[in-house]
């Protein structure tokens, strides 16, 4: 690997400089600001690396498809998103999120972390090896879609029309991901499902004086009592059958976990809380944030919330949950139950207004692609990675993967203070150089010995 | 009482036009907008008028205390404030707020009906009365405050400098009031008291990705759970002892209620609801409205409230409750029993941010200034009015009156549709006149026979 690492140092300005010019298009998917442009720079740049590039259409932006064809058919899959956080609060950045600059060895701008960094460096990695080896050992097929930040609302148009390229790959290199808070290189292998909804409940046809409280029914009350129904001060959901799916790790992921070392005080001091939920500690924190599911309450907005007192009887109450589903928990499934939960419990009158959900899809620590990203991590960084069987958080895992049998791992240039979705976000210049590398050494594992 | 009446009748252009003035003056509590402007000029026009009058200082606005002698020395109390409403959404008045004007017999301006329009009538029916008989039969003290609109906030500390003009009067003519749906008279006779704060529950320092709600408390759902331990779905407020000290309507009081016809129909209409809470109707919802304690949410924030989907673990959870008290439920004592229910229910991490209170006042239908006061208004309207002996609503009745033992009754030029607190405000000039003449009723009962 020498030749193609020192290939790689010798061109490490050129990268950056790329990564910057791609760093300073705006992509915010949630403004629709600057995504047209961004998906024609990094086309151009993937063509001029070699890819073959094609903008697939969908409802939403574009989804790119790159190919490369490799020595043998086998192929690789990656993915990556090219749109970003917005910027907001953008008065807490210290230099502009689209300006990027370099301070004390960190490359800072909205996208550094949070994935341009990590497309920019695979991007780096398949130049430097075809330079120093020719073709790569293997085919790559790239998929870079433009809205992951926003849910990834329409890439399962993408999935219809492109399914064949999606099927039979090696295993998929999947965004995010780098170092954690002990300095130590982590690996996820899948995702947690999501079931996102609104609910809703309705009173008098507009809000009015409190007063009338006394013999007209206040909506905020009704969800707080629907939603009492859903999950009590034990923090069990109540839905009946909610955990009947639930299939408990394997004896290979407990031991990745048991391996995995979660920075608990860091964490704690970090969030400014006392204690986790529950006083959970060790394994069976572990356990629990990455293989226990979910219901969350993101948002519940009703009547007045300014300053001081206004009183008022609110003519509607809305409440935003996730649950988060772990496998074999389907999306479908548990919303139905919910409903069925909700009307038994007497709130037939509280709506589920809209909903979107996403599967649940873990990785096996012992399928052979993750051996082999195991051993081109331990070549790059020195030690054995850390392996998560399934992150806390979601995305279209299942989707591009988990419904085709994909294996997937993570790989990213991040590290604990990277503040992705945050003012400053960051990476440092050593992480992206080791991020060259990483995927320059997992092509490499794919040559003939 | 022809000759006071025949006064008023030839002056009514000139009591519009002083009123006018009063409306073109903004006096927005809220906003601070034009308080001191709307004191100094009403303090003018009493003073023209023939009181004295003398702007006693707190920390907030002014409250004037304008004082007249009559031929004996017995008092009555007035009560009115000189604020209004703040005047949002201002683009569905269909005339500017703060400039009066006169369109099919009505007077739109904000503040009409609340209540400069019954400040502006007992100042005529004062000027009237002194015009024709001389001097007034019984003597007044008319207290004015300017933060009504915001919960008399430091109007105490006028009663502690001034508690001697409080005591020993008649009784006290309160603001507020008109005709209802039906064109009857109405007359209220005291206000629930109110127990109005802020419970906070706390989680992580900022708000988290909602991953981490596998392992971090969602301070959302610890306020679902502690307001569920306050009122179930069966509407009882669950705080040991709350009903303990409820006093039932006296059979006066009861049969007032009998008496009050309430318009079920046309309010279900204008709030666009099926039904009153629990299917009430009839006795029992007249009943519920005017004696039943309350605990309502007028607001419930957390977390995102914006479109779409947000995967939010929100830092915080803030809601708003009132207490709507009845005798002889005292705000204080409702506060320890609620803090102490919050501990014992396990919830000790749930602050009470703040809190503001006013105790309740009822008052006897069959007291004589109440029965002076039905008198006066059969005169005048020419049907026995009805009588409230408490309102649903509540305003500072038990410190100006229920504390000192002095009987009120109120007195309003509005109507069904004046849109109090709304765009549009505004009276009927036919009810301003009856407003004015009713209180010229109400001085000459107290005249020697």
């Amino acid at each position: 690997m020498d030749d193609v690492f020192a290939d790689i140092d010798g061109h490490t300005e050129e990268y950056l400089a790329r990564l910057k010019r791609a760093l300073a298009q705006p992509s915010i998917a949630a403004e629709g600001a600057g995504i047209a442009g961004m998906a024609a720079l990094l086309a151009d740049d993937l063509r001029a690396v070699g890819f073959q590039v094609e903008a697939v259409a969908t409802d939403g932006p574009p989804v790119l498809l790159a190919r490369m064809e490799g020595r043998r058919p086998e192929r690789l899959l990656f993915y990556n998103h090219y749109d970003v956080q917005p910027v907001d609060p953008v008065e807490l950045w210290t230099s502009s999120p689209f300006e990027p600059i370099v301070r004390d060895g960190k490359l800072y701008a909205r996208g550094t972390s949070d994935n341009k960094g990590a497309i920019y460096a695979r991007l780096a990695a398949v130049e430097s090896y075809r330079r120093v080896r020719g073709d790569l050992p293997v085919g790559v097929t790239w998929v870079i879609e433009g809205e992951e930040e926003v849910g990834s609302l329409h890439l399962h148009q993408f999935v219809a029309a492109r399914e064949d390229a999606l099927r039979g790959v090696l295993g998929c290199v999947w965004e995010a991901g780098g170092r954690d808070a002990r300095e130590r290189y982590e690996i996820g292998l899948g995702c947690k499902g999501i079931l996102y909804l609104e609910l809703r409940a309705r009173g008098a046809a507009r809000d009015l004086h409190s007063a009338n409280a006394a013999i007209i029914a206040n909506p905020a009350w009704r969800l707080v009592w629907a939603l009492h129904s859903l999950q009590g001060p034990d923090g069990r959901v109540r839905i009946p059958g909610f955990y009947d799916a639930v299939r408990p790790p394997t004896p290979a992921q407990r031991a990745a976990l048991a391996d995995w070392d979660y920075p608990e005080d860091e964490v704690r001091a970090l969030y400014g809380i006392d204690r986790f939920l529950d006083g959970l500690t060790g394994m069976a924190l572990k356990e629990q944030l990455l293989f226990g599911p979910t219901c969350n309450i993101d948002g519940f907005h009703s009547g007045y919330g300014g300053p001081g007192s206004k009183t008022v009887l609110p003519s509607q109450a809305v409440a935003k949950l996730d649950f988060r589903l772990v496998p074999d928990q389907w999306p479908e499934q548990v919303l139905e139950a919910l409903r069925a939960h909700l009307d038994a419990e007497g709130f037939s009158d509280v709506e589920i207004a809209w909903w979107e959900g996403e599967a649940p899809s873990a990785g096996d620590p012992e399928h052979p692609f993750v051996q082999t990203a195991v051993r081109a991590a331990e070549r790059v960084y020195g030690h054995r990675p850390a392996l998560l069987p399934m992150m806390a958080g979601t995305g279209p895992v299942y989707l591009l993967c988990g419904q085709f049998g994909t294996p997937m791992v993570t790989a990213g240039v991040g590290y604990a203070d990277s503040r992705a979705h945050a003012p400053d976000e960051n990476i440092r210049l050593t992480d992206f150089v080791d991020g060259v590398r990483y995927i320059a050494a997992l092509l490499s594992e794919y040559e003939d010995r």
